[in-house]
């Protein structure tokens, strides 16, 4: 209700934004998004919901995905009872700082009811993503606040060319103390009980389908309060990518930590047909509250292998094939929202 | 009890083994290992005592060491009232993933008095450890599920060849108010209070005995819950190996953060005589319980510095020299089990 | 009162030290420095304060700055009622193990009351540091007992001699529960809920103040008891050093984990003017006990940008410039203390 009346009679501001004192090449194009932010409820587990403050009502948020040197216009509508801003995290701001999304710094907190429109050029390229600024302690690492900027290089690494599939995985942690308590919570002492891969814990999180031969990206993105340890079974990983930048070197591993902000692009071949799990090697992030073997759990599934064990945990899984941003990621630049994301509005 | 009658039968079962689709190479060696999973009683420091889930009875679980391309299989017995399973973290399990050990995914669980034999090839080389994967929250981070798996290399790199001391140190976290409730633990909110190299907090740890010229590796297995920061004191080393894989550039530090699941390998030439402490730099992983200056500890002592000063903590201290199982890599491939490291059976 | 006496007795002494079986280069120079530590009362912020054992009465302990090869001599006088040492941390002391630090290992711990002089060579170069080595997980994770050791390189790497402005940064944690039971803390389960950078937290932190076409280096050195995820708006920097180490191959990042122990020299460029946030991505790390959007951040100001700005949480700072050892380290080689840094005496 609240949403409608202003969200309708701004839109048409926001396919007329101007960029002002930013050079872009010939090449780039003109993105202006629309984004609400909205009390919603998601479901992280079974029955454990959080109210989330969630950006076009989903958690991740929806994923921006643009060319570097593109220009990026979003409009933001605070919809919900607490003051917001949206920081573009890796975006360097280039003589646009007073877009960077601070309060108390480079503007002020977006009020309830209240909007603002960020422009800007999407560079770096890489693997970056936006989160909410004001009282991240709460916002980010438990409201839901973030979500994936994908910016594509002008000149790709030869490494990247290869890829075949391209998976986003961000990693975030939940006190479900807190989960129906908004403007309170992530304080010191905090017990963090569950832990999402795209807010969503095992077993209902997704598989990741590929194909024997796939050269397979996986964005993983810190986006909450922990460090994860990030394990893939049966396969050795490239570290292409720190925080959406080359790394000079790529090193091999099986096993990534990926500390609240940072980004890590693993890139590796699928040559090996089978179940693989792909978890996070602290222990207890395995776990929904106090039920074992949930959390930041899911398998790699090859297609070259059946799905039929009696045993498998996912034998008759429901299969979301956007889960990842796959599907999305192919789409022509823009901004795109997924279902399989969306909440449950709290009026 | 339980025990003797069922390895007996299955004994001769393990040396007859088959690798159904696995191709090996002319010099690979076959090993058959027996393990058996037991109810143990572990000392930590002192009179710390917990109740785990032991490998042959013993933590860390007995060293695996064989050669790349080996053909291995290792039959398990579970012994104790739980189920559990074996997952060979970091073995690629080319053409076996049912081999890999994730109950609910690759296999079901090994239910208390049952078998099961597991059968590969060990690939790639490098410093890889194994670990129980049933509720890893609990198994893993606190009953000491965990043993180390050492694959040479047909083709060492340069820096390897150089290596005269061979030093493997699991790191692990215990939470003392789960030691003797098998079954139960491992929980968000968890306080962990014991933290131990190989089993052993200090001052129960032991002495890293080199001698000037000594080419060192330490091959570090976060193997717990926790990220530890381990500091080593007058030298510098390098950071050789990630995962058992080469790093094409090594970099040189003192401190190093080893997250679970993850491996280090330092090499560093042991070119200063003196007594030289390697700690957590995480301080409070230095307590035990909540006595200052134990734990994550122990002392690099030099063949050239006498060990009598009156005020040094391990003056009189009694030596095990297999301590960091720098004995056993000295021996024929193998499963090499080590008599420091058994815990009392608990009937 | 205490102090008086003693440090006056041994202030001739440390003048004329020797220097046991250190060979030094030609042009080393010789640095004898005094140092006491005194019991303190330090601000964070606001109106949370703490009792310190602090090196000449501050907290960071004061700037030490020598060229690399330098003889250095530090007399410490112990005006506590607790056992005390110091470790040189990074540096080798080749030939030196018992100036080392370390009580129970290298020496005696120095008793309330007494003295102990600390000679060696200044080896290697980088960034360094020094911290008391009884009871870290009191004594170094909350009692403040830490400062920063930099030495400066005989030949310096290319990147590092393009730097115009220098800055350390020492990240560290407490724990409010303790703050005024000096003796007591640093115990398995303790909450942190304060988070400083060179001891202030957030908003009585300072500005990191520099111009378009600086060339900007900043020394991280994990303090305290946490890994801290460090990420600065608006910039790419490049990871240049390790644990005052040369990085072989720098790599670029936004986002840095730095564990305790840990040192990280970041540099970059300063090419983009604006108010831009440098701060922890651990969420909760931003709090100030109960209270949001406090803890470990501070903004990078440009001199081409005005701090007018009615919305500037900053906007009437008044400004410390020796806050983050700028000033000191123009200075000459020598031990730097900084009014800034000062506590309060405790009697």
């Amino acid at each position: 209700m609240r949403k409608s009346a202003c969200s309708r009679s701004l839109g048409l501001l926001a396919g007329t934004f101007m960029l002002a004192g930013v050079a872009s090449a010939a090449w780039a194009e003109k993105h202006a998004f629309e984004m609400t932010i909205e009390d919603t409820r998601m479901t992280l587990v079974d029955k454990q919901t959080f109210h989330t403050f969630a950006f076009n009502g989903q958690v991740p948020a929806p994923l921006i995905h643009v060319k570097e040197g593109d220009e990026i216009s979003v409009h933001v509508m605070n919809l919900t009872s607490l003051p917001h801003s949206i920081h573009w995290h890796g975006l360097l701001q280039r003589g646009t700082w007073r877009q960077d999304g601070v309060p108390g710094v480079t503007q002020e907190a977006i009020k309830p009811g209240e909007d603002f429109t960020y422009t800007f050029v999407a560079e770096p390229s890489g693997t970056l993503w936006y989160h909410c600024h004001v009282n991240v302690n709460e916002h980010v690492a438990m409201r839901g606040m973030w979500g994936p900027f994908i910016v594509d290089p002008v000149k790709p690494v030869a490494l990247e060319r290869k890829v075949t599939k391209d998976y986003i995985l961000m990693l975030s942690d939940w006190s479900s103390e807190w989960a129906e308590k908004p403007g309170y919570g992530g304080v010191p002492g905090d017990v963090f009980d569950y832990f999402t891969i795209n807010g969503k814990a095992f077993p209902d999180s997704q598989p990741i389908r590929v194909s024997k031969g796939d050269v397979v990206r996986m964005r993983l993105i810190g986006a909450g309060e922990l460090t994860h340890s990030i394990h893939i079974h049966g396969h050795i990983f490239k570290v292409a990518f720190k925080d959406g930048r080359p790394l000079p070197q790529p090193f091999e591993a099986d096993t990534i930590m990926v500390g609240p902000g940072e980004r890590y692009d693993l890139i590796f071949e699928a040559d090996n047909p089978g179940r693989w799990m792909i978890h996070d090697h602290v222990d207890s992030h395995t776990m929904n509250g106090e039920k074992p073997m949930g959390g930041l759990m899911a398998v790699i599934e090859y297609s070259e292998i059946a799905n039929d064990d009696a045993f498998y945990d996912w034998k008759d899984k429901q299969f979301e094939p956007d889960f990842y941003y796959e599907e999305s990621l192919k789409k022509a630049h823009g901004m795109h929202e997924a279902k399989v994301f969306k909440g449950q509005a709290i009026q």
